[in-house]
């Protein structure tokens, strides 16, 4: 039975904390120089518990088991949004580390840019291959604007290539998260094993109308954008519980009018909408109503009204192998306090799911609060979770 | 019966087009070189009519009938938009100068800055005494944010005290102006004669729910203030047509979410939403059911939602003998292509309504533009109108 140092644990958490600390968080965005530091300082643990260290050229850093397979592969990512949490992906890395310090044949990663500072998942998509040269020569800071390629280059990560794994090497892939939610808190539950990871529909829904004078058009002259974007959204709020399943969630957080002048009616609205779920059949059906609906308003409706999928992120289900591994572990160490649920927000393990089994364990969020520096989690749920993997990990690996 | 001089009375539209040209429109914002030559040449071609010209320490332009009463009012503004069309306002004083000239006993008006460059009808609001010392302190550009005592200042127009109407002076104010619409010409119609200056109603509604991970936050946990907007239009959508005249008008002109971020269920959404009509009692009656849809909303909502009125401005209904007048004379030159209609749009005559009786004659737009230098009217058409408006301030005059 693989015995886990907790203590060590938590002191490396605490440790890793004091890299770029901001109040009781930290501030270490992609590629700046506390990022950096945070990663040579994470190749140095690895090599402390007896993994073979390696950074690559878009900042994956890699601490590789020198004994015989079967492995996994444990981590989660190092970077931080500004000014945020001290949890956030480093919990899952170190996490990975400490399971490696107990002896178990573990390699451990620490995706580059999970928080998108200039793209989308670049390392862990970088590490299985779908990122090619012509995105990376495009990526920009999504703030600054600043290239790509310049950012490598100041932190010193030109000219080394970029690292791809190897899947058969490993038996699967986990990690560990915080929730970056209040459903467990809300429950009165330590710990949430992952159903699987929700996909993504993005979608843009354009209304055409007639920019005029308030005063001056009549209402049956009128061809007001806002209004019918309005009634797109009014038939998606009365039919989309209808057809979407009891954990799939849409929003609409983005409208722009135009002019969004008070006394021009507007020529123009756009509306970003996405719906999320771990079950792609239900996603279809979605998708299948929200193109009725536009359709349908666009029939009734004096404006033009179009609707263009954005994008669309396929869910990943996690391995059931892996998934019945962390149930057990967690009815052994919290019988009765943690529950099965999907995750909502994306993660690295979404793309690690693509070429090799995947899981993924969640610890509860205090407040529910995330992306901020005051973010945090009760010691003895860290505990707990690590306590839950190591576990798990083992007896997956026995399996 | 008065003779007007029509081509004369073109002929002076077409020099003022001069002064600030652009493209085909004009360019003369208030208190701008272009805006104080015209005030200037306005002066001039009053003298020559044989009006006393005066203007005021707010730019108003006066030119006053020597003779004795009963005398009209008659008047519009001179300053433009920016880069914005030739008859806009020029049309209703060239119309009172061409009454002057035919002999009428016509005070002629050029109210300052009814185009909104420092204020809200700055001009005709200062002649009936409703703009206080502190205002003018207070007033600043809408763009630039000089100071409107700078900008008086570098107009020449420091010092000049601000000019009171004495309404027992006059019988009545017409105002002639360009519709800014399409009604007329959809109906095919040359001239209309306006009912009354609908009142304008404008609320802020605002709705507070809570910012959240679009993934992370089931729908049952969420508080989106995007759908309860979304719930307070849709229910305005339904209810204002069973409730609002035949020619009130509502709109949702602006629509502000924050963040507005894609991945960032809305904490706040915040709506300016108005209504217009030139009866006070549908007025009241679309405000009362405002605050009960708001209401409803809020009681059904997870959502906090409120509603504020920001601005009621009155109603003005022409005066009947006036319009009278004007239902004659285009009875008797345009049988049959005229209509009766309601003002959406505010203007001086408005205010001046508070003081003396009032009515307006419309133009027709061609394409209803308007506030762009392409605004045009056919020239029959503008011949059409003042013949209408001479003959009509003659028999109120004899009324």
């Amino acid at each position: 039975m693989a015995e886990v140092d907790t203590a060590r644990f938590l002191a490396d958490l605490h440790e890793l904390r004091k890299i770029g600390e901001f109040k009781t968080g930290v501030h270490r965005p992609t590629y700046t120089p506390q990022d950096m530091e945070s990663r040579r300082w994470l190749m140095d643990r690895m090599a402390d518990v007896g993994l073979e260290p390696s950074i690559d050229g878009i900042g994956n850093v890699i601490g590789r088991h020198q004994g015989e397979g079967p492995r996994l592969l444990v981590g989660s990512h190092i970077e931080t949004q500004n000014e945020a949490g001290w949890l956030d992906g480093a919990l899952g890395v170190m996490a990975g580390l400490a399971l490696a310090r107990a002896g178990l044949p573990v390699d451990v990663v620490a995706f580059a840019d999970e928080e998108a500072h200039f793209g989308s998942f670049l390392g862990s998509r970088s590490l299985i291959g779908k990122v090619d040269e012509a995105e990376l020569e495009a990526a920009k800071h999504f703030q600054t604007g600043q290239p790509l390629r310049e950012a490598l280059n100041d932190a010193g990560l030109a000219g080394i290539p970029r690292a791809r794994l190897d899947p058969p090497r490993y038996k699967g892939f986990f990690e560990l998260h915080i929730e970056q939610g209040t459903q467990l808190e809300k429950a009165g539950l330590r710990s949430g094993v992952v159903t699987g990871i929700a996909g993504v529909a993005i979608w843009r829904i354009t209304c055409i109308g007639n920019q005029d004078h308030t005063g001056g058009t009549t209402m049956a002259e009128r061809k007001d954008a806002a209004v019918a974007a309005m009634r797109v959204l009014a038939m998606i709020d009365e039919r989309f519980p209808m057809v979407a399943g009891p954990r799939s969630v849409w929003t609409c957080a983005r409208i722009v009018l135009e002019p969004n002048s008070p006394h021009v009616i507007p020529g123009k609205a756009e509306l970003t909408f996405q719906f999320r779920d771990v079950d792609e059949g239900l996603m279809d059906r979605m998708s299948e109503t929200l193109l009725s609906i536009v359709r349908e308003v666009d029939r009734r409706d004096r404006c033009g009204i179009t609707v263009e999928q954005v994008s669309r992120s396929a869910a990943a289900l996690s391995t059931p192998a892996m998934r019945s591994a962390l149930e057990g572990a967690a009815t052994k160490h919290a019988n009765g306090q943690w529950q099965p649920m999907p995750s909502g927000a994306i993660h690295d393990a979404q793309h690690m799911a693509r070429v090799m089994p995947m899981a993924m364990l969640f610890t509860p969020s205090i407040g529910g609060i995330s992306h901020h520096w005051s973010e945090d989690t009760k010691e003895e749920d860290l505990v707990l979770a690590i306590r839950i993997l190591a576990d798990a990990a083992e007896s997956y690996l026995n399996s």
